[in-house]
């Protein structure tokens, strides 16, 4: 047969897609419907599952098919196919499957038991469930960064982010550090004299829910292939052809829903518009958590704050929860252009949302190259608080460095990929202005489809097919720089 | 080491209820979750689960254990488990895995597709898809008769209810014959000259779900390990450890829905109540599926329309929806009671209900003997129903041989496990009342822990430890037989 080994491979690969699926659905049952009795029992499950795509992604038939498809006549698609398989296979089979099931044991079990101990700001009980984990992502990092002769902090990133190194990361977040704390002071400094008018709730859950739901089918979200749920801390999962999005509700709070459902949805497209020609094959997922966070943000910041859009946003509230003072479209818009520091990070504005990440960048790579320990991580973390946004977590927990689900299942390395995807949202957004000149105003007559038209050109066809240097210098022409997100925020703030 | 080959047992069987986790919360949330476009995906995704299962479950390795495990020393509890584990082995292994995989998929086809022909009323469309599944599921019973020497509907029926023949069920159902439809005439007839009052809706969605909420507390419901939610067609899925139960509202109905509850809640129960000292092992699961049934008539039936228990449903239909005449409490009583011969199964009074069990059971088990083929089940529907209950289902496919969801999936030789389970419910009863004297008062004051004790003590806590025969023949001292259903329905209809 032709190219034998890489059709055996295409097989095994859309054979682990489906169990995938099933991992992703089960995953988000467990955040969005699992009553907390079920939590033991699915535990085990996902483990099993876990264990059993090691294996079958390990399996010494695939190394072989992986080695004699190099010698396959393969077009450039089957070429980077071939190059994701290959990539999945090597970062799998150096983690022994003992590793592979502690962690997602450890990982379900901190996460459970910390939707409990963030509430009760209990952070003696959530540090020794937090310790296991560590200690096994530590593990894990040596293993890779051994294999790969990079630090170990380096080789749990490039599992989030295949391009990039923290050496890259110091280099592009020194620079937001030498001119973003300005930048930050100045906007607050200027919003000081403005005086706004806050929108007054209650907001019953029901009608911000129906907002949602008129905001994401004015995104363009394909409920025929999704669908919008609530749970503790809002996540985009789920598959391609079924892409699930949670949000939370606050009754005496708007927009903290509302944006949460923008940014999901931003994801969401992206999902929902991977190619969809390789079924079940690596080429066809998204190509990394930045360049996903990048969508979300995209949606949310780029797009969703803008005046632009935030007038055909009016319409929806005003329709759902009447007309108030603070709904007149330049309040509406300031308000939704607020520059406030505090302690919850996917509360943020976009100023200080960077300080939020860094701040956990630089603490998360402590703790895995073993610099400091997880005793260490609430006194750091009031320290880089002070600093940054001059705020004290002394004591408060669960508004420090207790608020975040990443590091319960061991999500070390994950951080940066909001700031990179803030930086590539805002580059991604200057590229379409430039090749689309009409932009602007066709967002402002409420014709988003040149928008996700570019979008779905340049980034979401690509799935994986490009690596992510390569995405990025063909959509905007140049690597990835802090310039444009500079711009966007001297434009919008200053 | 002791036991070895039971040890190695309990281990897979262990891993094999961790991927039948995955697969019930899966399959849970396509009828209840699910938007149509993630159909095709998930039908696959839950196909490869079941070839990996049934890989697992019919490997060499577990034949052998299989057998030496009979020379080992084994307690009676594991000398059950061993029975269950033997009898799915032994279940799974007749059937080559490409069949396994076929009937997976033509199922999932052929449930998706009915979801929309049901209400088009396009038997056309559905019989094309329902010719495939019946193909596949003769081919199952072939195989599986060849090998038990039974027939092929004995064959089929033995995978729900392993101590039932068809030469049985011929016998009980021709009892229920002889004066069930007497009994109809003379219940219809003496209800005739009642006046009752309807129930004045509408009855909003949210009340209902709430007052559904509401009677699952009352009747034991652990939410902890639970939820309700909604699905075209009510079921009981999930895993013991959360059990997912759903309804359908309708908002000009009020006790269409809370009757539904009520039934789900009395599967819920016993799937709650199964033993947990056995984790993952076939000895822990529910027995059969007749006796489940029984358990939720047992909840509907025997406890639900009684008038003890509805005294105590009232108040919470009068919290939601308000006082009107209709829920005086003999009107609601009777309400409840009435006997009106209609189209579909799910909506019958218990009097009419076996005559829409025992037209399927000849159906299907003509169709699957190959005595008649799939085009003539409307006729031979339509014939029936004006034999049984004088109605016509002439090209009413929708509220006739479409209404169900049953055949969809293949599942022929479930359908007489609901008169099985009415008849098993009523003996049950019975015999709770004799070891109880003083039930009905308990029931009358409200207090139904005296009855669900008995449950648990009788069947709940057994999971599948004794046979069904051993089981019923412990809790109520005789066989199976129809007596105690006649008694039940002679003290309450006339």
């Amino acid at each position: 047969m032709e190219n034998e080994n890489y059709q055996q491979l295409t097989r095994t690969f859309l054979r682990l897609s489906r169990f995938s699926h099933l991992s992703a659905i089960a995953g988000w049952d467990m955040f969005a419907m699992m009553p907390p009795g079920g939590s033991a029992a699915r535990g085990e499950a996902l483990a099993e599952l876990g264990v059993l795509q090691h294996q079958i992604l390990t399996d010494k038939k695939v190394a072989q098919w992986l080695t004699a498809a190099q010698q396959e006549d393969l077009n450039d698609d089957e070429q980077a196919n071939l190059r994701e398989m290959a990539r999945a296979h090597h970062q799998a089979a150096l983690l022994p499957e003992s590793l592979v099931e502690a962690k997602s044991l450890a990982g379900s079990r901190c996460e459970h038991a910390w939707r409990t101990q963030r509430p009760g700001n209990d952070w003696q009980g959530f540090s020794t469930n937090l310790k296991e984990v560590v200690r096994l992502s530590r593990e894990e990092a040596r293993i890779r960064a051994e294999a790969k002769g990079v630090s170990r902090y380096d080789a749990l990133l490039d599992i989030f982010e295949p391009d990039m190194t923290s050496a890259r990361l110091d280099v592009l977040f020194a620079d937001l550090k030498s001119w973003l704390p300005d930048l930050l002071a100045q906007a607050v400094e200027k919003q000081s004299r403005q005086t706004l008018i806050a929108p007054q709730g209650p907001f019953p859950t029901e009608k911000q829910r129906e907002s949602g739901l008129e905001v994401m089918r004015m995104l363009g979200f394909n409920f025929d292939h999704g669908r919008l749920d609530v749970s503790a801390h809002p996540f985009c999962g789920g598959v391609p052809d079924d892409v699930r999005i949670t949000t939370r509700y606050n009754e005496n709070e708007l927009l903290s829903a509302l944006f949460g459902v923008i940014h999901e949805t931003g994801h969401a497209r992206y999902e929902q518009n991977l190619p969809r020609q390789w079924p079940g094959q690596p080429i066809a997922l998204a190509r990394s958590t930045a360049i996903h966070e990048s969508q979300s943000l995209f949606f949310e910041m780029q797009l969703g704050r803008s005046k632009a859009f935030l007038q055909h946003l009016l319409p929806i509230v005003i329709e759902n929860f009447g007309i108030q003072p603070a709904f007149e479209l330049d309040n509406f818009t300031a308000w939704n252009q607020r520059v406030k520091p505090g302690f919850i990070r996917v509360d943020a504005d976009e100023v200080s949302y960077p300080a939020h990440v860094i701040l956990r960048y630089d603490i998360e790579r402590a703790l895995i190259d073993g610099d400091i320990e997880v005793d260490d991580i609430p006194a750091l973390w009031d320290e880089k608080m002070q600093a940054w946004l001059g705020l004290s977590t002394k004591g408060n927990y669960r508004d420090g460095c207790m608020q975040d689900i990443h590091w319960t299942d061991g999500g070390f390395g994950y951080f940066p990929s909001y700031t990179l995807g803030a930086m590539y949202a805002a580059q991604l957004f200057n590229a379409a202005r430039s090749a689309l000149p009409g932009l602007d105003e066709s967002i402002t007559r409420g014709d988003l489809n040149p928008l996700f038209g570019w979008l779905q050109q340049n980034i979401w066809q690509h799935g994986s097919r490009l690596s992510t240097t390569q995405l990025i210098q063909q959509a905007t022409g140049e690597d990835l720089n802090s310039r444009y997100f500079r711009q966007h925020l001297t434009a919008r703030y200053l």
